[in-house]
C-alpha cells in the first residue's frame, strides 16, 4: 500500500512501527491460513516472537510497500515465517529492500484460547532446509527462556532530570485496548503492540538528540503473555546505550487487566530498539553520549555496549562472507 | 489485508466504501507506475472514472481481501485498469470473487498539476484486445459528457418529513480535507471520496428501511473536478428509486474551496449507489416502497426504474450468454 | 457520521472525546468559512475556548451523529459558535440530544500565523441577541485570564500507591504531533487535543472504579498556547474529587517543542472532566470515594466539591425555571 503522511514523521520517513505492523499482519495471514489448511478445529495464529530485524533503508511518504511472506519452518506447535518488505518509488520505478524479518507464530484454538493446536508440517525441497530451520527453532526457544527471566525491571520516574541523562528522555504512554486493536480471539495483534513500542522508543530517541530520528533495528521480541481487550497497557522506554551514531532504547509493555478483578498488572513484552539520528539530507549524525548516573544505568550501558559490539562483529563477518 | 471491526457495519459486513477505497489504491499504484515507466517527467495518476461495479458477495470481519490489478487498455492520455477483489476466509480456505472493477486514470504532471502527460502504450497479445479497449474508451468518453450536464441539482432540507418519503432519509456529511486524504499532488484520493459517498448512501438506505443494509452495486462515477487540500466537502445523498428488494441512492459531492478567494463552491462528483436490505441470516429482505411527493421526485423515480430495468435486462442477457 | 467500534469503549459507548472532536471540526469549518467570506487575506479559525458542556445521553456504536453548527456572536477578533449533536438510532428512528457546546474561535492569517485578523460582523435579528452575546463574550474573557494563572501545577509520580488514592489512578500519555493531527497552519486541531484529554481522563476514571465509565461533562477549556507539528505532548490526568456517583478528573496538556531549541516545555491546556460509572444496563453506579493523602489533595478535593455543588445548584435552578 502507499505510505501516507499518517504513517510518517514530519521529515517524511515512515515510522519503523508502521512497517513492523505490516510485517506482522502478513505473517499472521500466511500462518493462520497454513494452520487451518488441515485443521481438526479452526484456529488463529498468535505471534510468539520476532527475530532481530534491521531497517536497511528508510521508506518515504508516497512510496509503495511490497510485503511478501513465506513459511520456512514448522515445528509441532509453531510456524516460522520470513517476511520481506521492498519499498518502491512508483515515479522512478526504483526498488529497495527495506527489511527482512523472521516471525514465529503459534496456532490457538478459536474455541478454547488456551489450547495450542498442532501445525501441519511443510515439505522441504532439501534436507538441509529442515535441519537449519530446526537449529533456528532451538536457538529461539533458548532465547525466549532467557528474556523471560529478565522481565522484572521497572522504570522509575525522575524529577527535574539533566539533559542527556536516562531520566531526561525516558517516556511512557498508556493505551486502552479497543476492539479494532484485537484479533478474532479478542487479544491484541502483535503488530499493534510493536507499533506502540516503536512510537515510545522514537520519542525517547527524539528527546535525547532533538533531531529527526529513524528506527535502525529491533532486537528479538518475545511475546510471553497475551493482552486482552479492555486492558490498559503502559508502554515505557528508556535509553540504555549510545554509540557514536546510534542509540539503544529498552521498551517494556505492561498490561493492567483492571476489569478482571483477581488478575494483577503484568509484563507482557520487552525489547531493544536501535535508532539513528539523520540530517536533513538523510546522513547519519553524531549522537550526544548518554550520561549514566546510577550503578544500574552503568551496568545497562555496558550490556548495551556488549550487544552493540556483538552485532557489529556479526555484520562484519557476514560482509566478509558475502565478499568471498 | 485482514478486515477489521472498523471496516464493517455492526452486522459484521465490510462497507462497500472500504472495498472501493482498496480498489482505487491498487489502480492508482499500477497506473502511476506504468505512466512513469517511460516518462519525460514524473507524474501521478489521477482517477477520472470508475465503471459500474457489482458487489457479488459480502465480505466479513476476519476475512482477507486479495486485490489484483492489471492494465487492460491505454489511450493517448488515459489508462484503463481492471481490479479484482477476492475475499478469503483464512480459517476455511474458501475464496470468493467479491467484485471486479474497471477504472480510468489520467497522468498529471507533478510539476504542473494542470498538465496531462502522454501514456506509454501497452502491448496487446491479440488485435481484438485493442479494438475492444478502444470501444470501451469511446463509450466512457460519451457517458462522461452526459453526466457533466446532469450535475446542477441540489438537495434541500425538509422539515418534519413522513417515513419512507425522500426527505425522510436524505442525509449529508461534511468533511474537512486533511493531508492524509490527499495524493502527492495535494488532491483528494478518489478512493477517499468514494468511501465517504458510500458512508452517506448507507445512512440514507438504513434510515429508509431500518435494517442491516449492504452495498449491492455502484453506477459509473465520473470525477470531473479535482478537490484540493483544505476544502470543505459536503457529501449529500437522497433515495431516488426502490424496487421490491433494492434501493437506489443518488450521492453528490460538493467542494467549497473557501480559502481560494475567487473560486465558488462546485459539484465535484455524483453517482448512484444500489443497496439491499439483509436479514440476520444474510437473506435479502423486501424494501418499503419510496413515497414520491413532488413532480421532480416522480421523474427521478421513473429514471431510476429505467436504470434498474436496463441493468436487469443486461444481467439476464449475460446469464443466457454464459449458459450457452 | 456512523459511530464505529473504534469510536467507542468495549461496552459500546462512544467516547466523549470522539464527540468533542466532531464538535470542534464543525466549529472550525463554519468559523473558517465565515472569516474568509469578506477576508482581505486567507485565514484559518483556531479554537480559543470551549464552554462547559454536558453529555446528556450516551451514544452507541451504529448510531448516527448529527452535528449542526451556527454562529451566534462575533466580536472584533473572535467568533462564537453553537454546536448541537443529536444521536439517531437509524433502526428505530429515535433521536436524542447528546450535547450542546459553545466554542470560541480566532482567525489567524495563513501567511503570518501570529497575526489575528478582523472578523466580519454578523447580523442579529434582535438587539437582545447582540447584547447577550456581548455578555457571554465578556464573561469568557474574564474566565480565560483566571485559568491562565492556575496553570503552573505538575503531576508527580507516586511509587506503589494504595487503591483509590490519587496516585493510584493518575495516568499520563505522550503523543508525537504528526501531520494528520494538524490544521493547514501546522498547529494541532483543538479537537485532537480534546480527544486525547478525554482518553487520559477516561483511563484515570476506569482505573479508579474498574467499571465501564462515560464522560458526563467537560468544564470550560481554554487554549492558551498553540501546539506545533513535531512537538511531543504529554497529557496527564489525576482525580480531584468524587461525589456519590461522579468523579472529577483534572487534565493537563504540556507541549515539548524539542526540535525548536530555545523553547522550553510549556503548559498548553488544562481542564476538568466529570465521569460517571455505568452498570451493564446503563444505570449509574456508586463510585468508590477518593482517598486524599496530602494537604494539596485535600484542598483540591474541596475545590472540586465547590464546583460540583455549584453545578448542581445551577442545574436545579434551570430545571425550576423550565418547570415554570
Amino acid at each position: 500500500r502507499i505510505m501516507r503522511p499518517d504513517d510518517a514523521n514530519i521529515a517524511g520517513n515512515v515510522h519503523g512501527g508502521t512497517i513492523l505492523k505490516m510485517i506482522e499482519e502478513a505473517g499472521a495471514i500466511i500462518s493462520t491460513r497454513h494452520c487451518n489448511s488441515q485443521a481438526e478445529e479452526p484456529c488463529v495464529a498468535a505471534l510468539a516472537r520476532v527475530e532481530r530485524t534491521d531497517f536497511l533503508s528508510p521508506m518515504c511518504i508516497g512510496e509503495v510497500a511490497n510485503v511478501s511472506a513465506e513459511i520456512t519452518y514448522t515445528s509441532r506447535h509453531s510456524v516460522e515465517v520470513q517476511v520481506n518488505v521492498m519499498s518502491e518509488n512508483i515515479l522512478t520505478g526504483a526498488k529497495k529492500l527495506t527489511n527482512k524479518a523472521t516471525l514465529w507464530y503459534v496456532p490457538l484454538s478459536l474455541k478454547n484460547v488456551n489450547k495450542v493446536l498442532e501445525v501441519p508440517p511443510i515439505q522441504y525441497t532439501r534436507k538441509e532446509q529442515e535441519d537449519e530451520g530446526k537449529k533456528r527453532y532451538e536457538e529461539q526457544k533458548l532465547d525466549r527462556l532467557e528474556t523471560k527471566q529478565r522481565n522484572g525491571d521497572v522504570i522509575l520516574p525522575v524529577i527535574n532530570p539533566e539533559p542527556h541523562t536516562v531520566g531526561y528522555s525516558q517516556s511512557s504512554l498508556i493505551h486502552l485496548v479497543g476492539p479494532s486493536d484485537c484479533t478474532l480471539l479478542g487479544f491484541v495483534h502483535g503488530g499493534v503492540t510493536m507499533k506502540l513500542m516503536d512510537e515510545v522508543a522514537g520519542i525517547v530517541a527524539a528527546r535525547h538528540c532533538k533531531t529527526n530520528i529513524v528506527t535502525a533495528s529491533v532486537d528479538a521480541i518475545n511475546f510471553h503473555e497475551k493482552i486482552k481487550k479492555g486492558c490498559v497497557i503502559t508502554i515505557s522506554g528508556r535509553m540504555t546505550f549510545t554509540s557514536n551514531k546510534s542509540m539503544e532504547i529498552e521498551v517494556f509493555v505492561d498490561a493492567d487487566p483492571f476489569l478482571d478483578e483477581p488478575r494483577e498488572r503484568y509484563r507482557a513484552v520487552s525489547a531493544f530498539f536501535t535508532y539513528v539520528s539523520l540530517s536533513k539530507e538523510g546522513k547519519p549524525l553524531p549522537v550526544p553520549q548518554l550520561l549514566t548516573e546510577t550503578e544500574e544505568e552503568k551496568r545497562r550501558f555496558e550490556e548495551g555496549k556488549g550487544r552493540y559490539l556483538q552485532t557489529k562483529a556479526k555484520r562484519q563477518a557476514q560482509m566478509q562472507q558475502a565478499a568471498q
